[in-house]
């Protein structure tokens, strides 16, 4: 049982969806809602050895903030629901209520609400809202034959310094800008690492993701693998036309068609493997 | 540390609020929505021995519609993060959501989005989005003095019976009632036992609430702690000015001007003690 065949599964249950980022729901006559929730669980998402509880509200803020920059939304509102672990003291839930709003606050997001009762790991679920304008906000199945495929930033730092990114930024502005100026013609947020994640995106727009080896920007000291397979870069992976390249933006690779969702590195097959919580 | 205390810290956290059972924001010109998320956790709110996949999925979504009703709102949107156990199989996640969509249905409660990955017990968190006419929403801490304190059903059953209760009803249009019929100046639902969450309505309100014994209306086998301090009721607390009771509720006390937060039984004082998961 993997992510991705549990995910196909539950999909069946699901209203119409792209399995995007977010939830897209009818909102103003101008806007789109967004919405998304994603888990943090001690010692699937954290180490509590690893960091503080101002980190890890912070981090598991950026997560649902990372999926909101994925659809090229504006982060408003936000909820959290705490399962508190039996070593959780009183300071470590302010301190991490305080890494969550102090990147809240760099945002204008809002802390409107949530649950709190106990577990045996300490457990958040972060739920965002945002906004998109009215049927605009970024998706990852509408990649079509010949975008090139991009990425924000460098990748595979992260993952190459053993997860010692305490405070990731979202890249909220990077991907209003996206929408804004019509560059992207797909978009997602890069959290399993680029081949599982390019993976996706191939497979919803039914294309084959073609990689070119020597154009990935890597992050120091991190190697190939750590881009690929690492997970947990915050950055954005996103296709765009020919010639439409936005600013700051590094080319990898292009869409083609072929199978869906295969992959491909320098004409060779790369497998989809990444950051997986049910391999890990 | 209790659950109270952890909430007033908490709130110093958060937005204007008034600790209701959903958050309130800005919506349509002529509708709020209303937004809540609640964890379900195994070995805390349920017990894998004691029930089915479907049994829990069931009221998991339960407990999320019972706060949109709680404010009088029409349940839209659902979205479940799930973090399953070593012992969870693919079957069991199927017969969760099966009962979660399947309630859903009743409602129409449309799934449309979530997260999915690991931990040590099985964990789920519900947000349910909704919808309530703008500013009529239905508040915990708009009750007055001389008001009655009314329930809209029997209590204690799920206690006294071990709660055995698999598939409860939300009480949605009970909600809704109270509210287009303006009946509720305040209102909220029972999770945690009467006492406990008429304290926290009391205290909400600036007021003291003043129970009858003889007219609590016990479900049948519930001895008088269950309905005060047993929890898990699914009914919904209210007030209503006198002679505007409506139909179907059971005036069980009155609001009056004193300490605020303080419950009396008969005139004796009575303990706010209830479900709290971490005294439990």
């Amino acid at each position: 049982m993997n992510e991705l065949s549990l995910i196909s599964m539950i999909r069946g249950f699901s209203g119409p969806q792209t399995g995007d980022d977010c939830a897209v729901l009818p909102y103003t006559r101008r806007e789109d809602l967004l919405i998304t929730t994603d888990l943090m669980v001690e010692d699937v998402h954290f180490r509590r050895a690893n960091e503080t509880g101002v980190d890890t509200g912070w981090r598991t803020l950026a997560r649902g903030l990372s999926d909101i920059a994925a659809m090229g939304g504006d982060p408003k509102y936000c909820l959290v629901s705490l399962a508190l672990a039996p070593w959780t003291c009183p300071s470590y839930v302010r301190d991490f209520y305080r890494g969550l709003t102090s990147l809240g606050k760099r945002h204008g997001v809002t802390l409107v609400g949530g649950d709190i009762t106990k577990s045996v790991k300490f457990t958040a679920d972060i739920v965002v809202l945002g906004t998109a304008p009215k049927g605009r906000a970024l998706r990852r199945n509408t990649a079509g034959a010949g975008d090139l495929v991009c990425v924000s930033g460098a990748l595979g730092g992260n993952a190459a310094s053993g997860f010692r990114l305490k405070r990731p930024e979202p890249k909220l502005a990077y991907g209003r800008e996206l929408l804004f100026t019509r560059r992207a013609t797909a978009c997602m947020d890069l959290t399993d690492g680029l081949a599982l994640d390019l993976h996706r995106m191939a497979l919803a727009s039914g294309l084959t993701a073609s990689l070119f080896a020597e154009k990935l920007p890597l992050a120091k000291q991190a190697a190939i693998e750590h881009a690929l397979h690492g997970g947990e870069d915050y950055e954005l992976l996103f296709t765009c036309r020919p010639r439409r390249t936005p600013l700051g933006a590094h080319v990898v690779g292009v869409m083609e068609t072929g199978k869906a969702g295969a992959l491909k590195i320098n004409g060779r097959p790369l497998e989809a493997k990444g950051w997986d919580p049910f391999s890990a």
